[in-house]
């Protein structure tokens, strides 16, 4: 009967072997990206690494008092066509996250410390704002203003989702203040004072 | 040969019959919406109208010298699951589209006269400027800030397209000071100074 | 203050810099096409051209009448992964679009003057007709053969929107009768006579 | 160890049915259609019978011998949100296809018997042609005119699968001459005469 | 001035609202789910917290030493259409998940503490075995058989995100000993020995 | 007038010819899969050969009475992008197939003759089963366990239609034990004494 088996196996595996592996799509980083992802790396290149990224831990904090640990598909391969990626962030005491809007991607924050008030504005111009502990989950509409802070005595950590494997971020006072876009058409654009918009320019190294 | 052929032209129409027509699915507005568009209008209620929309005319300028038609699905039921939609836009000599994003929807601009500087703002600071005129098309990608300009001797007018059944629109001004978000706040997530906050708060009948 | 500022902008954009831009996928013709779209131009080789198509204008008119301006996305490469696309047609007093099909692609005609008679046929055999005038827009649902008349005084014109990057156009003469399909079997499967396949054959170039 | 077992697949089990069964969507034919298809059937409903489809067999032949049997979604309601139905058809020696398209979706036909040449003519006005027999899959690419003739000693048959739950078909004269469409229009659009319209409008049983 | 620029926003504010807000679609749990998610709550009746999921706390750890919370979209109707869901769990010492699938999502394992086995096999018979640490995140295509160990000396935690709304589960004892599927059947398409399959029907409460 | 006509055609053909034919996507197999699928082989290469799939026969039958001949994209190129795919199975008096998963496709069973019982198990632990005859069509829904004994005094046939290009198969028994994972391991993770275990190492080769 143990040849019978063995039979049985080489023949059900002959017939699975017709064609290479497709339980998943390793982004092959090198390949040109498409509008649905990266190619697959070959899965004969694939290993168990490439299903690990090790460096999802908390960064040191910067001067304003939060880090920012990013894991796309462009740090983590094996994201490729899934739709989502991940943050990891911390914000210290009296630290905040300026307003700013993810062009593509909800953003789904998951509490895992702290008091910390996220707050996200609608196309209708309503506000809504909520205060989140630990094992609270929050989520942002897709493309919309918000911003957040910490309220609480200590550190506001969380692991933040997004609904797309590259999400952009577009800080709000970098995009309008850090580049060049003349100083008369951003008053004209945005009702800003060019007195106001100048010193923000100066502040955000952006010129004209 | 004509009993044959009116006995093959009614055996098809019972083939094709067993169904309901499905070439098109034009919105019931008044079913719950869903993440892939409306129900469907039953098929024996559809006629020719449901798929005009008439009032594709340029509005009456306010006193910011633009107007801006819509024609998105809950106007113009059949645009239900195709994913586009569109507007009609004139803008007077001197008039501007201030700051804004579609939070979901990429936008293509097709002039139709005038002089029309568009302007949109990447994720990574990049400022893109182009000056539109009659048969140039401009792509704004999803999500991005971006404001435009009369810069022309006459009107400027355009068809844009959303990528989009109903997208939506986040007017940076409205957004930030035109509901009661605390000033403070908005400062401190801003980079704004607070008296130009309330100054435009007031502009924009905000409080807070 | 101002270097807290400067740390601030510097710090955010080595945040979001770790990844290349991803606002947009401009088409690289060159690569090889996908199903779901033609691989990204390198972000770094994309200018505010790229976003840009110029040439979105009225054609001479040919000897029936109309001139057809396509910006599909192998025209226009921003256009990729949009998932639509554009024409410009005028049509000449008394001309006509011929009986045709858009495999994949329903059509959005907004006209831009003249009067003109859009039709088409469904799969339950309904005819829908619409005298289109400026301002109006008309749905083609996807895949049916349809067709239009210019019935003003003047020429008719108008901008059409396709629901696909790649849209294809199947004009019924040319498919019956400008290839070297055999005219037994066209008449066959058409219930045509021999007769008018044969003097359609020869006005449409088509053989056998 | 048996009381262990048993809280455990209690436990696991009080996990699992915090939600109802997601396993499948049957088609709630009574609910609205959708874009993305029917309501699910409330699952404490289901059995198993729906996921059968008990007559899928061959009907009786026509005058033009041939039987086509349908199993889409309207009748088949488990293959909701699937992409794709299925149809069985036989045709009698000399029996042909007439010229018809599927406005949305590709057909595949895999042959079961029989020698039957199937033919599609793409939108670039070339024509594709292949005998087919038991055991042969052929692909014809969506929305194209296409049609077939069974040109062997007895019955050629097969099953069709297409790439939609609703697929449509529009079978060229009956759209052409089986309703009220104006003769002079149909003339002046594909350059039929209009003798010859007229002829096979009385086959057809339209007017006009 | 200030009239002004109140007329401006009252008429952004009149465009804008011709349409209700669709920047989200949170699920109306009582609407028939759809093959694309449930219908949209009515925006007038959304508040901040339709956004908010609250409870994702670990629970209580059962006999087996794990707990395991779901926010799905049955719990948290704010991810309707979102296409990921999200569990807290806690395994403690010595405990095991025990081998299962998700018919239909990938599974991604956020480590929060602890020392834990992530194990899938491939449907070309490969092992992927990795030990995770806080800060680890690793990848389980959709629909392998896949499991877990705590190894550490204490608890073992984690956030997982699945790739769908609506995850299933399917643990292997219970699929094949947990009902009613006779035992000579299971033996035959399992090759297990009726012995063992009738044991393990009476730990997990099958019959047959 | 033949001149009128051929300028026409002639000048329709030029208007459709400034784009490839794009009526197809034929799979290039050499290009890197993506997750949308393979790049598209050259328009100017392809024949109506690519449109074929010509050894869609019954296979020899195994030591253990079936045989399985697979049409994937990978055998068949036309399937790219389309999201189905084919199989053909013939199960010999007796045989059996055992228990096994499509990670990522719902299986459909169009039974081609003999007497079949199909089963399933829900993830919710209920057993769907029915016995299928020639003309019934049987749906297995996407990623779970099921299997299929004959049952008939004679052969039982049928063609399989998968929802992916390129399903995959785990053969629950092969995935168990025809690898090195650790009997203790499996043990836990099963509660599969190890005496069983090992026997069936034993026969499906693996070790551990």
């Amino acid at each position: 009967m143990a040849l019978v088996f063995f039979l049985f196996a080489f023949l059900l595996c002959t017939i699975t072997s017709h064609v290479v592996a497709i339980d998943f799509c390793i982004a092959d980083l090198k390949g040109g990206d498409t509008p649905a992802g990266y190619p697959c790396k070959s899965p004969t290149n694939v290993t168990v690494d490439d299903f690990v990224f090790s460096n999802f831990k908390i960064g040191k904090p910067n001067q304003f008092n939060f880090s920012f640990t990013p894991a796309f598909v462009d740090h983590f391969p094996a994201l490729n066509g899934l739709g989502f990626s991940f943050g990891r962030v911390e914000i210290k005491r009296g630290g905040a996250i300026p307003m700013h809007t993810h062009a593509d991607a909800t953003e789904v924050i998951i509490s895992t410390g702290g008091t910390y008030i996220a707050c996200f504005i609608t196309s209708d111009n309503k506000v809504y704002t909520k205060t989140l502990t630990e094992g609270n989950i929050f989520v942002i509409p897709k493309g919309l203003l918000h911003f957040g802070l910490n309220i609480g005595k200590g550190k506001a950590s969380g692991i933040v989702v997004f609904s797309s494997e590259k999400p952009s971020v577009q800080i709000l006072d970098i995009a309008l203040f850090g580049n060049n876009l003349d100083s008369g058409i951003i008053g004209k654009t945005t009702y800003l004072d060019v007195a106001q918009i100048k010193k923000l320019k100066a502040l955000f190294k952006g010129s004209g």
